[in-house]
């Protein structure tokens, strides 16, 4: 019996790293005033099929239910966000700003980096068609990132704006209906051979449109339209996590306006995040119901962690999390048998009083406790023994030993926590 | 577009109760020494054919992938932890106190209290075969429902003990093989007819074993075996909230010990969380691989929250809980144009500083910012106007006003809430 391919256990360690991920997640999304929502696991098909037009069809878990309803495991939220924001727009004020932090499934090859399923980070701005609103989008990625432990020196946000590129197209004589065609060949300009990329833009019919002047544009990097956003970065000290780079366009159809790109700065270039705008696609999604100007991002939880483990600075800081994460606050020590149920009292008043307790179950040799107190990565062993109603408080890094009440005990742990 | 019938859509106040209630879960399972894993949302339906034979399978959210394996939406969690433990169960040291929270599917028809997807609190002691295990994973059912707020008023623990029904089973003369069809009974006694009690039991040819001999033992309630897991329960002040209860006996094949269900004492009866030891099913499980003496609980959200709501004590814990979880400390009110990028300075230099931090992102009149403080629950409007670069500080609860300079906010707020 094995889990199925592309899936992961969670041992306690490793739901530990997964909770230290998901945990720094929200806590900077709240800071930015970003709040939590959640959406089903389950959906119906339809709602994917609306949006992409069927591109990530051949990649779901899809399947017909027991009540023949052709349903699939969520491989992305926006959909769902559409949904839930087009059935209530009206409730809630204007921005959204909203996040979640879903698993979703994708039938992929697996491999170093993805995964069957994975965790994303997502966070959208709902109703406000300024850059203001991309600039506050863009800082919580960076500052997510930079709560990990990372700094400029570990990752690029690199910043595009497909507007700029509608321009350009619109001024050597492209016809809109084929603008995604070209977004299509831009998003792979860098990859493909320049006699490919020369029949594939030929194909548009826009004789202007040669590949040289597309690099030229591509490589210019001159800020234009997206000099609002870096200036409102830079205000906020991020300057250096931004660079103008008009190779991103990314691949799907329904971005409008400024998109962006988030790779980590080793040779490895792994993507760690990616958003942009798409101020129609909640009318798309509500037949017109719902008409308003969004943005938002995604960033999932497996490059991230091998990044994690790459940077020593990252990784310190996760070791520390889990540290506190600890088990055990206490460990009580049951010295005498017949004090097993006086121990068992003292554990559930401890417990009452918010620590972290553990105690053996049964009769065992002290020396084997304190070995348990030791591995459980326990503060302090507390022995219930010849003292009681007394205690032997020892605090297991330094070795330091008090006595006090059993009563006193939890009075004693408050004091001593302060004083730390 | 809507979610599929069963399924929940969580919008921030229904997440934030959520996640209220996954917290709690968790903080009081971490103070009572389990700690947390997780496994795969999809798994081999071959997995849960092992287990029950084939009982869940009709209720399963199953489907062939597009590898043609036959998986399933996990609909409970005791197969997979059975599963991890049997794969590396000599890399933890024994007792293993293991918890997890879980979201779980079956194909039922929703009613209330019950949707095709819940979470559930599983937590589980194994590899401890003494009662002092029942009690320790007692004490934390309850625990966790006295931390929601609860009291002996609003639930109790219907304690019971299938090796007791072992003995009474086999002292009337049953033969060990028939036993699971006699617990079936005994499960079903008290909402069947007697004339139909008596046919079953007729069934199993013993004489011996009529409808009042079994509903007189059912009924007689002595602790016997379960003695010791009361007195450490009462050791820990919980003799209140549990009771011997012999018509408990969980439908399951699998129980082998201490079997016990927690219901609310509202004239609803409504079941919390069951649970009980089921020695044997690792090493059926693992075939023979690992044989270690096990027991575990569970207990769903959907009742849990039910009952939350109508219980003012443990809705008014939720609400102080979701008021601490409040989307914003500080809100930026930006009273003149030109100082908008030093707000949005002073915004992030205030989230680095750990702060929740709102602010309006386009120009908009001082009286709408105040109202979008009130509305999103800042604790201070900060004022970022005239005064510049002194700010003043408004407390929105209590109307109070100081000045104090923009880069020594933080550090004010920080002075502020220690001496709150």
């Amino acid at each position: 019996m094995k889990t199925l391919p592309g899936f992961r256990d969670f041992y306690p360690e490793d739901c530990a790293r997964r909770n230290y991920i998901l945990s720094t997640w929200r806590e900077v999304a709240r800071r930015h005033g970003f709040v939590e929502y959640d959406g089903p696991v389950l959906e119906s098909i339809e709602l994917y099929q609306k949006k992409s037009g069927g591109e990530l069809v051949g990649q779901l878990f899809n399947f017909s239910d027991k009540g023949d309803r052709q349903v699939t495991l969520r491989p992305e939220m926006t959909p769902t966000l559409a949904r839930m924001v087009a059935a209530r727009a009206r409730d809630f004020r204007k921005p959204l700003k909203w996040f979640c932090v879903p698993q979703f499934f994708r039938y992929e090859k697996p491999q170093r980096g993805r995964g069957r399923e994975f965790y994303q980070f997502n966070a959208d701005l709902i109703g406000e068609a300024s850059d203001a609103a991309d600039a506050e989008l863009i800082a919580l990625v960076i500052d997510v990132l930079k709560e990990f432990g990372f700094t400029a020196k570990d990752f690029v946000v690199r910043l595009s704006s497909r507007t700029a590129w509608q321009k350009f197209f619109a001024a050597a004589g492209g016809e809109a209906a084929r603008e995604d065609d070209f977004f299509q060949i831009v998003d792979k300009i860098e990859r493909m051979p320049p006699e490919k990329t020369g029949e594939a833009l030929g194909a548009l019919g826009v004789p202007e449109l040669t590949a040289d002047r597309v690099l030229a544009f591509l490589r210019g990097g001159e800020p234009g339209e997206l000099a609002p956003v870096l200036e409102n970065l830079q205000a906020r000290g991020m300057g250096d996590y931004v660079e103008i780079d008009y190779a991103i366009v990314r691949g799907l159809a329904y971005y409008t306006g400024v998109v962006f790109e988030v790779f980590d700065r080793s040779k490895n270039e792994r993507a760690l995040a990616g958003g942009g705008r798409y101020d129609r696609l909640l009318a798309l999604m509500s037949d017109g119901k719902v008409d308003l100007p969004a943005l938002g991002f995604g960033m999932g939880d497996i490059v991230l962690e091998n990044l994690i483990d790459d940077v020593p600075a990252a990784r310190e800081r996760r070791d520390a999390w889990m540290a506190q994460q600890r088990a055990c606050d206490v460990y009580l020590v049951v010295a005498k048998a017949e004090l097993r149920l006086d121990a068992v009292a003292l554990a559930q008043s401890l417990r009452d009083a918010g620590l972290r307790v553990d105690f053996p179950l049964v009769d065992t040799k002290v020396g084997k406790q304190f070995q348990a107190a030791e591995q459980l990565g326990a503060e302090v062993a507390v022995v219930v023994g010849d003292e009681w109603p007394q205690v032997k408080v020892k605090t297991l890094a330094t070795r330091e030993e008090v006595t006090v009440a059993n009563r006193g005990l939890a009075d004693w742990w408050r004091t001593r926590q302060k004083g730390v």
